[in-house]
């Protein structure tokens, strides 16, 4: 038997930081032996975000890398940006015709958007259209989401039930896909407690140098308290089990230098191997932008048999 | 030195009568001409009208049909349809991304649309960007409209100048096009003086019987002042001279059941030709699918090289 499909996809709008790693990358390196893969780089989305052409070719490629260095494998998962399948947008298009604003001005992502600022992007705006087909056009079976992104399958779903609907003709052209909370980790901690965001200032780099990795951990904001420093502990819990954090956190309890210096250490050890397979995966740039093309071709294969379906139903081919 | 680029679309969404010709349709055959034409059957745009695929099918090639009995030459001029060409979709969504909101929000079309019913679709609000997209692909310098479509080709310059500000580079990624107010004839009048329109139900169709004409011709409104029958003369001035009429009016004068039956053998005459035309074509439905599917080549070749220049200007293009 066939397994179930999963596609999942990543804006290629910047560096991903450890936050972004132990929430969600992390989990796809597993679910490839669950799941046949969709990886997509998301750079149509991203166009929202970055509007110059050189950073968006360094991020595409760039992301690429980063799939390859966390153990993402080309050979048994599609690993493709958005823009090779033309499908994602005709789709999107697609699905536009037959939702209405109101339901689309109901998305929390926009009503959030449109609440910091008027002049957003149609593109914002339409962006869980395209969702949509990018879900659709694979018969995706789930999407791994945390749980403030559930919405967006929720409106996949949504329209392609209408699609069914309105253009069935007693056969299903999409499958409905569901959500993949990921559960191991809820929400990752910056330096400063709150939640690990670009925005606030208060991540660690990903693939950050040994160096980089020792300034963020001794700027830790601890308290002064002198128990266990919170903070610096909530990180080391990503990588460390719970039995080495109490018996270090025990003997080492009050010294904030010194814990800083274990999680430093720790976190140094984890990070320098990814680290350092991306150094020599990027050594070789157009080896990468070959695999992407293969995984473009992969992809467009399987949509242009969806689009297919959907162009049959809609009555616009003709024979 | 090479002729300009004209483009023109019209959706398959029904039958037209003979307002939409004399209107439009008829200055098309001549235009050839003068420029390199691009005939588009819009087929996605009419999607948000359109929602059965028989009908839908049955429309695209009806309307290709009339292209033909109408006199437009697919040997000329490129006769093709909309959803042929991923890349207007493709292109759209570009748009949609340096789109704000309230620009497009300021679109008569929705706000009218909106006016009537808050409950419009995506694709209605959206249709500015797609038809940007239809225009800017081809280097189109003109695109003919009536007064009251003006707006979508400002929307068109506006999108082309926005893109070529943010990606050009120092070289502009589109040409400006410009509207092109066709004069002849500013609104033909229905059988009841309001503007002819399916809607008002005042419409006599393009390819009519001469029955159905005699009908409708016998339908016009008229009041019962003797004198010269408004709305027969209006109708009657689309096929015929000032001098012709003048004469045929006045001997006529206040016998309106004989200007009636005079306007309707008039109207006979001119539609018939191209009623047995139409008949001729539509026997041959496979080669209509032909003709439509060598005109959508010659557009894809067009647009794809348009779009490898904005794909490299974004960055989505690796190499």
């Amino acid at each position: 038997m066939s397994k179930k499909i999963l596609l999942s996809g990543v804006k290629p709008t910047g560096r991903p930081h450890i936050g972004n790693y132990f929430g969600a990358m992390r989990q796809f390196v597993g679910l490839q032996n669950e799941y046949d893969c969709y990886f997509m780089i998301a750079d149509y989305h991203g166009l929202n975000f970055v509007q110059k052409g050189a950073e968006m070719r360094d991020n595409i490629i760039d992301l690429a890398i980063d799939y390859l260095a966390i153990g993402l494998d080309p050979k048994r998962s599609v690993i493709f940006k958005q823009s090779d399948v033309p499908a994602h947008t005709e789709l999107a298009w697609i699905f536009d015709t037959i939702t209405t604003m109101p339901y689309l001005e109901r998305a929390h992502a926009f009503k959030d958007a449109e609440a910091k600022d008027k002049e957003i992007s149609v593109g914002t705006f339409n962006y869980p259209m395209l969702m949509a087909a990018d879900i659709l056009l694979y018969d995706t079976d789930v999407v791994p989401v945390g749980q403030d992104q559930k919405q967006h399958i929720e409106y996949a779903r949504d329209t392609a039930q209408k699609f069914n609907n309105i253009f069935g003709q007693g056969q299903d052209t999409f499958k409905l896909p569901k959500d993949l909370i990921i559960e191991s980790v809820k929400t990752v901690p910056g330096i400063d407690g709150r939640k690990m965001s670009k925005s606030y200032g208060n991540d660690i780099s990903l693939f950050a140098s040994d160096e980089e990795i020792r300034k963020k951990a001794m700027a830790i904001v601890t308290d002064s308290s002198g128990g266990v420093p919170e903070n610096v502990r909530a990180i080391h819990e990503l990588i460390r089990d719970k039995e080495y954090l109490d018996r270090l956190y025990t003997e080492k309890a009050g010294k904030y230098k010194d814990l800083k210096e274990a999680l430093a250490k720790d976190l140094q050890d984890f990070i320098r191997p990814m680290r350092e397979r991306r150094e020599k995966l990027a050594k070789n740039r157009s080896k990468i932008i070959k695999m992407i093309e293969k995984g473009g071709k992969k992809a467009r294969k399987a949509a242009e048999k969806k689009m297919a379906i959907v162009k049959q139903n809609i009555g616009v081919t003709l024979n």
